[in-house]
């Protein structure tokens, strides 16, 4: 059990941790943190926090842990913040989407408390976005990457995969790199993609014409197109090299379909897309299979 | 009401077209065709189809509405087979998602019947395929286009109209051309770049540890990459150039955040990211407002 949990930024990912540590009965005093006084009051009145962290040097001292739930692109500036603060036996853990740059900001700027701090990133949902979106059961069945460099005390590693195994979640451990690599692959590319097919129908003259006719394949699979634009753009930076490189193998493959388009070359077409659809229905009977099993 | 109606391919597309008429009590027979027995079979024990039409001489020259409801590759073949059967007053339609070509094989294949051929798309999720798939209610709600040239019957049009809001549908109409370059935007060139993400990932040495860590995001996203491979590769080639022009237009919109992402210039990818959020997020706003108001 837990004592004391700072959460700095009650938003979906923060507030949702918040509720699922109450649900487990894991936690004593949850203490938000964050820029918004009205989201903040409005975390209060939800039950999410039980109260407002307003002065630094009042809320770290005694924490057992330190939940950084911001967009990665405001961490280091919070670390400088709190690193001061910080009990001797406070554990900083963080929610970003991308664990190399975190590392790198905690390395700069927690340098007394590295040991203490463990790199992960909950895999859930983030297109919804805001504490009135934050729910108990989010993380129920997700998986949380751990991705910390061998420095981290095991200690460390093991108070936070406890804390997130109460909130419903499978425990994976990996390199920051890997992490950042699988990610690139499997989602900051799919979301690059997603926003550069809506931002290319909705620049055309003709885009009220072309959403009219959009189906539910379109709605589906621009979803994530809806994601939160300054939370995405700091991903995208954060892991750049690592996207950079999903764009050429996007690139290249796209242009093969093409190439084989402008031949009348269907054998090539179906052989991808036969390849396509059975990869994906062999995943998703996986998942499926996953679900129903011991291990979910 | 119609008498008899002829579905020539009964999948999810022409038995819910089935299901939906009978629902609505505006048939009197409906008769399958197909290439397989068995589905064939099965479709009359799931009460979609009341019989199984087998000598063409037999089948087309009472009837009232022809519906060919194959990938449009087969089309040419089944308009050559039953031309010389059609009644003077069969009107005949088909649910291909491309428009030019099937107007074009019409033309080549149906010339006697042209005014009575009616050339259309039901709008309706096809990610599903196959008998056991088909519905009753796929249609609800949902948009039939009317992409015809002017040459054909405005009676023989008005029928097929009629036939399709009994299915529940609302019905647009434009040209075959205008038809062609819509859907290559919202759905053709979507399918195509869904079919290459799952493709390109599928196709890695650590595929099976990609998929391992893919989420909700990327299950919506390729949604559509689970699509029937043969009827999608008909598509892109029945719609080559249109698919064509897709693609250049996503390449070089991908290309200008490739570049972005190179120069660290997170100001143009932000505008596209709050831009593509904005605009799907007022689109399914409007969707949402269609579904509740009157014009639903």
């Amino acid at each position: 059990v837990l004592g004391k949990v700072v959460i700095v930024g009650v938003g979906l990912i923060g507030g949702s941790f918040a509720l699922a540590l109450k649900r487990a009965g894991v936690v004593r005093e949850v203490v938000g943190v964050g820029r918004g006084e009205t989201n903040l009051q409005r975390a209060i009145a939800l039950g999410i926090i039980d109260s407002i962290g307003r002065e630094p040097a009042a809320i770290y001292g005694d924490a057992d842990l330190v939940f950084l739930a911001t967009p990665v692109g405001q961490m280091a500036a919070i670390m400088q913040t709190i690193a001061p603060h910080l009990g001797a036996h406070t554990v900083v853990t963080d929610g970003g989407s991308t664990k190399q740059d975190v590392v790198g900001f905690a390395q700069a700027h927690l340098p007394q408390h590295i040991e203490r701090f463990v790199a992960a990133h909950p895999i859930a949902g983030a297109e919804l976005s805001g504490v009135e979106a934050a729910r108990a059961d989010l993380y129920d069945g997700k998986k949380l990457i751990i991705a910390t460099p061998p420095r981290t005390a095991q200690n460390a590693v093991i108070q936070v995969s406890r804390a997130w195994e109460a909130c419903g979640m499978r425990i994976f451990s990996m390199s920051p790199a890997e992490h950042d690599a699988i990610f690139a692959a499997v989602s900051h590319f799919p979301h690059l993609m997603a926003f550069a097919l809506v931002d290319d129908i909705a620049s055309r003259p003709n885009a009220e014409e072309l959403f009219r006719y959009a189906a539910s394949g379109f709605r589906d699979s621009t979803r994530i197109a809806g994601s939160h634009p300054e939370m995405w753009r700091d991903i995208m930076l954060a892991n750049r090299e690592a996207v950079l490189k999903e764009i050429d193998s996007y690139e290249a493959n796209l242009a093969r379909l093409k190439r084989a388009l402008q031949n009348h070359d269907g054998e090539t077409l179906y052989r991808a897309f036969q390849h396509s659809h059975d990869a994906r229905a062999a995943w998703i009977a996986a998942i499926e299979a996953g679900a129903r099993g011991p291990g979910a």
